[in-house]
């Protein structure tokens, strides 16, 4: 989705069209489980055409694939979005949330979990464009951990 | 995901690797709540080298995009399966089951709907490879309706 569409944008995604091509960049993974660790990431997000946009994740750590991701941001009217997400490590989640003036912010509304996916409750993210970078935040509440800083990146717009 | 990887297969995704690659072909919808209809459909099932597949599904009807989800399919060990699906309907998903023989059963362990989603409760799956042809066959429980026949498509392998 995103390649070759041709078709017009819906207008209940115009809110949202700031986000719209393939953006890449540098991300800081830090939680107190882990050591933290930077990865290289790319985001796309494309359209068909329909009320709501197709999102890509995937990010690269010393050379090899790492995390994943991949979903529908919807566009449900008056600014509210929902984000609709599959993760490869057994999570599916749907955030809820707002856009205003190119600024996202979403909050899980249920996360399901594998029988043997890790212990995620809770996913928080916002997302702003500013200056043509593509910054985004994610909190999480893991492994008995409550809701905190986990995910942020700066991605730059690449070209077409 | 699929696209120019080059890892090798991880062992763990042995038993899927017969799903691999482009699939396109025609399917057909039923539901006592619409009218029946056939659809065009293009599935793809990539790899990165990691314990899942990446799974992604576009359907064409009247030459229009109409329904599409994306997710991964985890091999979790023993013949067990884990699919993680996210729809544009606003519908998130885990399915588990097994593989053998070339033959996928999958069954919702949890529906997750955003607030303006429809009433999907459940979902069942099979999946079969025969002669070429990779046919499934989709059961749902929906909009106050038990669990029951929706979807079911061939579809053949696209050459790369």
């Amino acid at each position: 989705m995103g390649c070759g569409v041709t078709a017009p944008l819906h207008p209940d995604v115009e809110p949202l069209a700031f986000l719209l091509g393939t953006w890449s960049g540098e991300g800081r993974c830090e939680h107190p489980t882990i050591e933290h660790f930077a990865y290289d990431e790319t985001v796309v997000f494309g359209h068909v055409g329909k009320p709501f946009l197709a999102y890509t994740q995937r990010t690269v750590r010393n050379g090899m694939p790492a995390h994943a991701e991949v979903g529908y941001l919807r566009a449900v009217g008056a600014g509210r979005i929902e984000l609709v997400l599959a993760h490869p490590t057994g999570v599916a989640e749907i955030e809820e949330g707002t856009v205003e003036d190119g600024r996202i912010e979403l909050r899980s509304m249920g996360v399901l979990r594998s029988s043997t996916a890790k212990d995620v409750v809770a996913l928080e993210r916002s997302f702003t464009v500013e200056g043509g970078v593509l910054s985004y935040e994610v909190r999480m509440a893991a492994v008995g951990l409550p809701l905190q800083h986990h995910l942020a990146a700066e991605l730059r717009r690449v070209p077409e």
